[in-house]
């Protein structure tokens, strides 16, 4: 069977390493991130978000609105992650169908201990073979691309 | 609470957008894909590689190593796959414990309906903002990045 209308050679090249750093660099950090803290890629990306605010709570709305996801999929790994202790549902107070998530001091421990070596991976791996500029360089190439999709 | 160790500012910036470009690259695609053919992104990983056999057929390790995908979640997507009549299993010759998967008429006929608007988004969001010069910088950073990955 022949193969179906695709990119040309140069594209196709680029494409594919696109994919294929997408996914050693999540190995890699899931891999890192279970080895050294035990947490899931998912669990770390949830823990980032409530890490960042000043009091560790966010609406469950606004936190699956930050990495991204669905509802469904932000209430199913946070009821696991309620099991695990690292974080806490509390209804809202503004909002009746609404739900807050809160980091426990688990959580806010997990997260910390994690952080350093997760952002040393990335920093190995993303940061280091580029240089000050052909950060910036890269930078903008994802602007150009993110505005195309946000012109939708 | 303050943010656990983290990334400058220029580098939380590169890495947010990195991240944002995936997801909604990823989430535009499997939308694209969903409305264009009925075919999930897993799906469509999968008909991929074995359209582009000689005869549409792989090992079922060689097919998992081309998507970059474990041994459980091949099979797991195979077996959704045959149920929907997309691939057939079949036993491998050389190796008892081993299968092998074959493209059917129906998946065929689904990865050549698919794969010229799926090629077409792609285009449109990842390659067009950019020039040809720009996109083999980018693809020379991404090598960079992989090597260092490779490393390991």
């Amino acid at each position: 069977m022949g193969k179906p209308n695709w990119f040309d050679e140069r594209e196709a090249l680029v494409w594919q390493k696109y994919r294929t750093l997408m996914r050693e660099l999540q190995g890699v950090q899931d891999r890192q991130l279970a080895r050294a803290s035990g947490l899931s890629g998912a669990e770390y990306a949830l823990l980032v978000p409530l890490s960042e605010t000043p009091d560790g709570v966010l609406r469950a709305r606004d936190l699956g609105a930050d990495v991204g996801w669905d509802r469904s999929r932000v209430s199913h790994q946070v009821r696991r992650m309620e099991r695990r202790g690292l974080v806490a549902r509390e209804p809202c107070e503004d909002d009746a169908r609404g739900s807050m998530v809160r980091l426990t001091k688990t959580g806010r421990a997990a997260i910390v201990a994690a952080a350093p070596r997760h952002v040393d991976t990335v920093r190995k791996y993303f940061f280091s073979p580029l240089s000050r500029d052909e950060m910036e360089t890269l930078g903008g190439f994802f602007d150009r691309m993110l505005h195309a999709l946000t012109q939708e």
